[in-house]
């Protein structure tokens, strides 16, 4: 939705990692009719890759492929050139953002906090579309998964939290989930911290996300949700590599189609149909007052 | 426990697989004990190998070393051959039954519903240990997996069910399962199946199972239980190879040294500390009559 609509809804679109960019490219089609089509105003941050002139020509390929007549790089290489009027303008007009591959720490290490990280801000709250791919959409939330081992079993220390921008509360979202076995390192993470939820997003796959709440799965394969609320574990005391004892966590795999109630943790459409059910998530509770 | 004991309970050592059988051989060490230590008589049974004459040379050497004076082979080529009376009386005189890797499809061709199966059976009631790894583990349910593909994602019909032993009810034993990625297969099925419980084991851990309620977790990797009698899903109408939609499963994650009650679905240890905690599984009910 381009910011001039009378209702700026925030939107973000976080893909997995892995977008089929040179074949139907449905994942980036989205992302540029959030953004307002072929009217959109498009930013692309290479800062997280090692590659970031091919980055860049590669996704301004792509957007101009599908349409897009107005582009432009936003790509500070230090914390201090951060605060670049011209690239703070760049995405003050932008109906769209998107943030490539690459490390997610490179872009908290640049854009928390500095002038160009403010400008995102404003720009998520205003309506542009915020999309970021891999290390793009692990930065989204406000603390974000930065290292990890891969596996199925949540093992003790095999992850570790960062600072992430912040356009989402309350979540840690993982990429390339299925494909780089990420299921044990975001367990193990959730485990740790249990009031935040874990979200998986397997590659050429996305979860649109619109005022932090309603979140919807589109592309190939399959978004996870994590819930450790009401988990039993051994996490604050288990050794460094031991498998962890992690109880009770209610896991949801949701492919296409689906939507996501954030907020509550229930699938949106489910209860939308069944207005008569009482989904209760708590299962572990004391009987005494 | 010995099958002269006052009061035999039915114990199964379910191994997820590549147990380690050169060292320390602390799960094979177990399986001895609860046949009875220096004075069992064990049973050797490698039919789902391809490799038959070096499995059973294997575990022999394993058992003889662990202080094993008594051990045979059992090992019919066809179902006509599970009829053989000296292998039915070598079934009935042992305190342990062991059942290698290999193919649980061979397995279950081969014993179920023969004189030999009810042998298996006859030793499981009186007290003798039920032993097996990978082919051997699944081979334990009343059902189990015997085919499937490899990933995190519940894909439609990415597994198979058929028939097994039944030595255990309600579960379907998955193995090798963080190491060949089972997470997704074994998710797929029991969404599929929801009044069924998967477990899957990893590879030199195990789970004793006694009076097919108390389980516990023995070994170097995890055990997962997935829980899916609560659970959202499309798996009627999914498309072949479709990432499922699975939403309210219930999975817990657990290390050695836990110990899980299989028909309440929840932690012993955790809940024989916590008296007053009340245990709410129902996840999503109505709240009408």
């Amino acid at each position: 939705m381009p910011p001039s609509a009378a209702t700026p809804r925030p939107t973000l679109l976080i893909i997995g990692g892995a977008e089929d960019r040179r074949g139907r490219a449905s994942i980036l089609k989205r992302f540029v009719k959030l953004a307002g089509g072929r009217k959109a105003r498009i930013v692309i941050i290479p800062t997280a890759s090692s590659f970031q002139d091919e980055v860049v020509q590669a996704y301004a390929e792509v957007f101009t492929r599908i349409g897009v007549a107005s582009w432009s790089a936003v790509n500070p290489a230090t914390r201090l050139d951060a605060g670049d009027p011209a690239g703070v303008a760049a995405i003050d007009d932008a109906t769209g953002i998107f943030m490539s591959g690459g490390s997610q720490l490179r872009l908290s290490q640049i854009f928390a906090g500095t002038p160009l990280g403010e400008a995102l801000h404003r720009a998520h709250r205003r309506g542009a579309v915020i999309g970021g791919t891999s290390a793009g959409a692990s930065i989204m939330s406000e603390f974000m998964i930065s290292l990890g081992d891969e596996g199925i079993t949540p093992r003790q220390r095999s992850s570790q939290l960062s600072r992430g921008l912040g356009f989402i509360e309350g979540v840690v979202i993982d990429q390339h989930f299925a494909q780089r076995q990420r299921y044990g390192r975001l367990m193990s993470l959730i485990a740790m911290s249990p009031d935040l939820i874990g979200i998986g997003i397997d590659e050429n796959t996305a979860l649109e996300v619109v005022d932090g709440v309603r979140a919807t799965v589109l592309g190939k394969g399959g978004v996870y949700v994590l819930d450790c609320r009401a988990a039993i574990t051994d996490a604050p005391d288990a050794r460094t590599g031991a498998p962890l004892l992690v109880s009770n966590a209610v896991v949801h795999s949701l492919p296409a189609g689906a939507t996501f109630d954030l907020e509550k943790l229930v699938l949106v459409d489910f209860v939308e149909k069944h207005p008569d059910l009482d989904i209760k998530m708590t299962i572990a509770q004391s009987s005494q007052p």
